[in-house]
């Protein structure tokens, strides 16, 4: 359970009553029964499912929840980002991934957060990665992957200011960023994937003419990761890459900096996607949009994200799981 | 006429048969009517154009053709760039400008030209804006703009390396930039056009936390055009700008740098568009896509773009025109 101001206990009860989600996953909720009832009355819902303890064994088929009893509907107005709706989502989701360490879960996905709220409970949060890393005790962040209707966008930097990017790149992180993409993609199914590798500057610098990195650094990592077997091509102007894509001619694009992915992923309608945080032990997966806190409680929320969060998790860990 | 090599020679054939453009344009075509005679052929049209010479009285009414016997088809093949093709498309727009600037033209348009060929016949080629600001004797570059279905694009930094961006930007290059925006939707009809300013910096810079381009140099710009009585918003992070925009919230976004406009206008189709030269005496409009060597002679070049170039072309001529 992410933020519980918004519309994440009613998608939480939408997926517990969708026979797709049951036979894809078995679903421990973490949170709180109240929470979860709240959300199932605002989804017109009432799904059955019992509690569980970490201490106890699960039963033997089902979804069952995991209640931290920290979360009364009381302390959490629709609506309205708080410290107390941060803190629920923040404990809820280092649970999740201390489960997830410890080898009781295969995967982990979370409703939407709230970025204001979890300020409140954490102060130096900017994104859920350095949190992970922290809590699952990994050797090297992962990297956030956003995907819409199988087209997978990466970053080679992401939360920097732009006139850093061009220092930030190297062909070390340009390739090993390439590398766990095709990692990713293999995880989710596809045996080959086909990955695009954005330019940094305009008409992919024109030769030389509006800056050397194309020449200097994407080249060679291409051709690097060629070598290692990756179907990679690139540098390809910013500008058209998408388009491309989109018409089918790749996996996955790998950009330079945020917005050069965000702006074409936004355009194409990313909030129906799902982002996935990769690259470590478990796959850990979250719908694209936000909290919609203008539509929380209200049975409206479109639970179609948080599926394919919970598909693509599930479909990860269980091809992982097959693999080693 | 443009590069004679792509689908600019039929698309010439047909805005001469078209009434729509015959209603709002007078054209003097400038090129070679072997080449008319050639796209003619390919658009299956026979748009009869009478001479003219820039010494002579025009007709009273209707299109003329200013040849200037440079054109033979045969030394032009068909999807191929050359010198001579680059020859010929830079000496029509040399001619048409010198018709502007001594009052002979109210506005330029140009079918396609092709990059290769422009840069065999002119070496320094990036573009056209230094080339019009020569040839017209202006005393400052114009800027470019996008125009796709009503929404405008135009950037404060265009072909320069990305590293090189943010050291560009000032408060006087923004405010000036939105200020000739502003001019320029007003003379295409738009009486109150409201400008979206996009952020430089991924979440517009998260207060300050990945970049301070927005607190120092965007916000103040902003301003100081809201003063001078621009609608103007922003800075609006560069990932939902364009969202909104589409969505019909803005008429006009202004970009900091060259892809984070491109990347959304070439997804929403802009090949489909106009670019507009604005800030010079005369409009100057050319269709946003390019030669189309792969259909070129074929009949099959969509006018659409092409026309709707002419049509903003002549509708900010008439406004001008009429204003002074």
């Amino acid at each position: 359970m992410g933020d519980p101001a918004g519309i994440g206990m009613e998608l939480t009860a939408r997926l517990l009553d969708d026979p797709a989600i049951a036979n894809a996953a078995r679903l421990i909720v973490i949170g709180d029964r109240r929470m979860l009832a709240h959300g199932a009355r605002h989804a017109d819902l009432s799904p059955a499912v019992p509690g569980w303890g970490v201490h106890e064994a699960l039963p033997a088929k089902g979804h069952v929840l995991l209640d931290l009893h920290h979360g009364d509907p009381a302390d959490f107005p629709i609506g309205l980002a708080s410290l107390a709706g941060g803190r629920f989502a923040l404990r809820n989701f280092v649970t999740a991934l201390a489960m997830a360490r410890d080898g009781q879960a295969d995967a982990v996905v979370f409703t939407p957060f709230n970025k204001q709220a979890m300020r409140m409970a954490r102060a130096d949060y900017d994104d859920e990665i350095a949190l992970v890393t922290e809590t699952l005790g990994a050797t090297r962040d992962g990297r956030e992957f956003n995907i819409l209707q199988g087209l997978w966008n990466a970053r080679v930097t992401s939360h920097i200011a732009l006139k850093d990017v061009a220092a930030r790149l190297s062909i070390d992180a340009v390739a090993e960023a390439g590398l766990l993409a095709q990692r990713s993609l293999r995880e989710a199914g596809l045996d080959r994937p086909r990955l695009a590798v954005a330019a940094l500057n305009p008409h992919a610098g024109d030769g030389g003419n509006f800056g050397r990195e194309e020449i200097e650094v994407i080249e060679p990592a291409v051709r690097r990761l060629r070598a290692d077997g990756v179907d990679a091509k690139g540098p390809i102007p910013a500008d058209t890459v998408f388009v491309r894509a989109h018409k089918g001619e790749f996996d996955m694009v790998l950009t330079m900096y945020h917005d050069q992915g965000q702006i074409a992923m936004k355009l194409l309608g990313f909030e129906r996607g799902v982002t996935l945080l990769g690259g470590y032990a478990v796959p850990i997966c979250t719908p694209a949009h936000g909290t919609a806190y203008d539509i929380a409680g209200k049975g409206l929320a479109h639970p179609g994200a948080a599926r394919n969060a919970v598909l693509l998790a599930a479909s990860m860990a269980s091809r992982r799981g097959a693999g080693g």
